[in-house]
């Protein structure tokens, strides 16, 4: 850490910062410059907390030399971490996977139908809300623990394995036992009851990014799971607040690779909340292909039109396969490959 | 709802649409117009799930015309809710609360000065984290339940009121026991599991707008907690995440006579987490209050430079005190005052 | 357009509103609701200026229902513009233009060692400024006058068309004398005078999108040119400002597909500018082009190291070889193609 | 500066750096640290183009601990800069002024009329555009050089000093002539080629801060006025673009106390343009000059229903009137003035 001192600083401010930082069982080396000195905090193998520094008298600036996280980077773990969410169905090697399915589970006829339009055209696992965070709580909310039973038949039946969402630590536990990997939402990201809950457990967990998050904020969220033991990690980018309407978020692709220099976890895209308009996510999710990314998670509705959330970003049945079609023509020009439909009972 | 379609929108396309409309159960009235036509939705008695219509072929466009809350807009309730934390302090009135204290509770000694320097000073509230949502999990989380204790004991002493934070169900439970108003903090704004909770709770609630949350989310958080029961709801605008890395958040104070106009709950400033810097904050206090705040939350600590979180931006505690005299002066020049400090037993 | 009024707005307020409506020759037609009136004005064959009816006693919002650009939208022309560089270099069909070069033009020699580089690997048209925008009055400015003519020198040697900024009025002259396309750049998006001095003229031109602007400011802009006749122009996404500083902007993928719905004009990206960051070039050119863009900006230098400006984000040669070619792959994917190098001069 | 190197960089990365900045011309001075080494550059005496360094081999980050701008800075200067509008009409001393006026002007009756209110309230300059910059070329776009003669003429009835922007270097020169302060619009604010221009002149420079623009940013175009030799600028606050379309921009009152650090310029804020909305500029100027703003730019109208521009942020006149005596409360709560009216010829 860089202790910047103002170009005006007293001698007295100097060693003022340089006794706190000993205080702090740190070592200082004071580095005077041309115009002004800077003082560097050495000793640390971590993020020091600089509150204490930076409203010090004549100091200007407090400069992160080392990154606030550790098990999540790459400097930790050299090779990609790869989660499995079924047998031949792993996120962060090379292969790129699609999660398909409606935004909530509705009834017992639309999921199971959801499901084989799924593993009809390819896809590699199934989403659906059991549990739904809604902005309004006049809005459907979701059905709750009958939800994930009807997911557990739906994946039963395909052989597709689940993957929804957790709002608290007690839906944490009972999703768990229904799916293979547990989602934790944007609005979640920095519920750190919750992070902490599932860091506890084995089930992997999808970590989607908040909306205001930082990719730095993402990765410390994706550390506070590590940190509780739970190694099972895939990052999701799915938009964030944007001033521009045109959109309901931005989707920020440029997130993949990033991730993938600072860290060794994998991270998906999903086009659909990203977007939140149907003909935008077909080319988005090709570009998410396309920017690197171990995989896209997709909405499709058996009849959008009558869905009870999020209708309007759900593809269509014939548009989800096609789409499928496209992301394996893309995944090739780089590459890579998407894993083939497993054999199964599967039938429209 | 106005649901505009697209210029080359057919008659085909039009009826679709007054035919879901109709089946949603409500009255479709379509307007021809010169350019385009577009099609009312009426008798609504609160906002529609638009998704099912916003990408029917031919739809250009939703348009909400009715706001998405109902109970916490002045066109529910015209009279200011008025949120009681004890007796002669009560926000959302004519009074400008002044609620100090430390970011955490870090021991005894510590927050029983900080209590006394608040009391002294002229404050009308306490302040103090307990649980405290880190962005590491390497940072100091609080003292937990014993945290808890020593602000009991601090209030106690000094008459004041007590203001801490629960970041989940079982944490609101805890904190109810002990303080005049539980705090949801910026990153739980939307975790609709513990919003609900603290509805069920009869405690006042103050909720502070989430880092990327627009004002209507932050009242469609507010109506998840009032919705449920709790109509003790005091918001807090604390600074929004912007582009600019000159100072931690972006205080939004524009915010504040934005609610006053749409709805009836309080609101309230927290200017030392909305800029991050100790310097910043007296004068943005002050033009809180200059813009109608009904309350302003500060940080102050015995001793910043050896605080455990945010020293950076907590005041001197002869700071505080001068801030406060400074606050009388601006709220007097707009017709409001700050409560008198009662006599207590606090003494520095 | 619809101008909503209050819950408790009386009927005088909706007959001010009705009148009002009238006197600036539009016909007004209320729409009385459950829960509040809305009035509708009618008769308006664009955008109207409702800055005399929003702020009246009883308006809640106005609503705009026409966009407020024409020419620019694919209602006004349904086929895509097709701008032409040069022979057999066309922006808006199914090709797919590289546009490549450096950041500035610095030297005879750097300016034609980086042609041949971009017409050897397979580029389309050759970028590199004379004039260049800093944020800083001390850095670099650009060669100015004579940087453009190293540029035609450099165009007439290998055969490719040139691409260069202007800054002002008069450098638009001179640019359109050596170039085949003006590039507006992003500080400049919203510099009016400038637009419709280029808008006079019949040199293509490529508008970049301004930090902050929304799709619908650049649709704007655009306006402004074909307002003035000139109808070639090229829009440009080259990344927005966000509250990450993860990377130098965000680059707004999406903002292609969005476009190509709202307007008949061809968008390329600038993956360079739009990430900052070398080795995000690759995967995010890549991206865009699955994405739909028609063309790619990307910078590439001779040495890299050496660059005057931007050094850290322009590519190595070796870099850019690769990456038209991975390009090929991708735009093969989609249906489409990069034009053939045409055979000339160069040689490395 | 410091050039941090990554985790696993070997020697000869290091050696590279060093190499490669002592060629800049600069000394190089490695740091090995616990984690990773950072290599200082000395003996700048302002901020290094880093482009060179940023993305080679082994590099982590570039951090840059000097400034970007000189002359703006407070440590450049430690007093504040006073720019006189008219004789006992200054900015940046104790005084706080009120400029008011119209969006634009529209006619001789309208801006005599406008100017009238303004003095007789106790304003201190007049403000009104001649030369609109709008977002569609189809709006109003001011009457141009008859607007600025009407401007003339206002200002020497009733003795106040003009502002009015200019969009380009000619209008510049326009504007000059019968203007004591040019204004420089938000969308310009990097329009170099005007900020050269008035630089070579003596009038005072109102730089409005761009819609994206940080506070760094706008120090720097500031700084290429001052570079060319014109010091009397005067900074504005005028809102920034946000996520929340609650209100047309986010005034950013921070801005005010942290330029005020960081430089001896100046600042007002503008709190129609900031928020767009009649009912918020009132509160808003309070909190401006609460936060210690040198200034507010109020817009103004006699018939603000019948305003070609921007009606809905104008306040009435009678609004404007009481406005004036509220911001002489709060600026005398905090130590300050607003400049008692000059006798002159105005009346209502």
């Amino acid at each position: 850490m860089l202790v910047v001192m103002q170009h005006d600083a007293t001698a007295k401010d100097v060693d003022r910062v340089v006794s706190i930082i000993k205080e702090m069982g740190y070592e200082a080396r004071p580095m005077p410059g041309a115009q002004r000195t800077a003082v560097g905090l050495v000793g640390n193998d971590g993020r020091v907390d600089a509150s204490r520094l930076e409203a010090l008298p004549g100091v200007a600036q407090i400069i992160h030399v080392t990154q606030p996280y550790k098990q999540v980077s790459r400097e930790w773990r050299a090779e990609n971490t790869v989660v499995t969410l079924a047998p031949g169905v792993t996120v962060g090697g090379d292969a790129v996977v699609v999660i398909g399915g409606p935004c909530s589970v509705e009834s017992e006829e639309q999921i199971l139908s959801a499901a084989r339009i799924v593993k009809a055209a390819g896809g590699n696992a199934l989403r659906g809300g059991a549990f739904k965070p809604r902005s309004s709580p006049y809005s459907f909310q979701g059905l709750g623990k009958k939800g994930l039973s009807l997911l557990a038949r739906a994946g039963k039946e395909t052989g597709l394995p689940i993957v929804t969402e957790a709002m608290d630590s007690d839906g944490a536990q009972m999703v768990a036992e229904v799916a293979a990997c547990i989602q934790i939402g944007a609005r979640n990201m920095q519920n750190y009851s919750l992070l902490k809950t599932v860091g506890k457990m084995k089930t992997p967990v999808l970590l989607k990014r908040g909306m205001a998050a930082t990719i730095n904020d993402l990765l410390l969220s994706a550390e506070y799971i590590l940190a509780e033991g739970n190694e099972n990690i895939i990052l999701c980018e799915r938009g964030v607040r944007s001033f521009d309407p045109a959109a309901r978020n931005m989707l920020d692709l440029t997130a993949i690779p990033i991730v993938h220099r600072l860290s060794h976890l994998p991270i998906i895209a999903d086009p659909s909340h990203g977007t939140g308009l149907r003909d935008k996510v077909i080319p988005m999710a090709r570009a998410a292909v396309a920017a690197g990314a171990d995989g896209v998670l997709i909405e499709v509705h058996p009849e959008p039109d009558r869905a009870l959330s999020d209708g309007a970003q759900s593809l269509y049945p014939d548009q989800f396969t096609q789409l499928v079609g496209e992301l394996r023509a893309v995944a090739a020009a780089i590459g890579r490959s998407i894993p083939p439909a497993k054999s199964g009972t599967a039938q429209l």
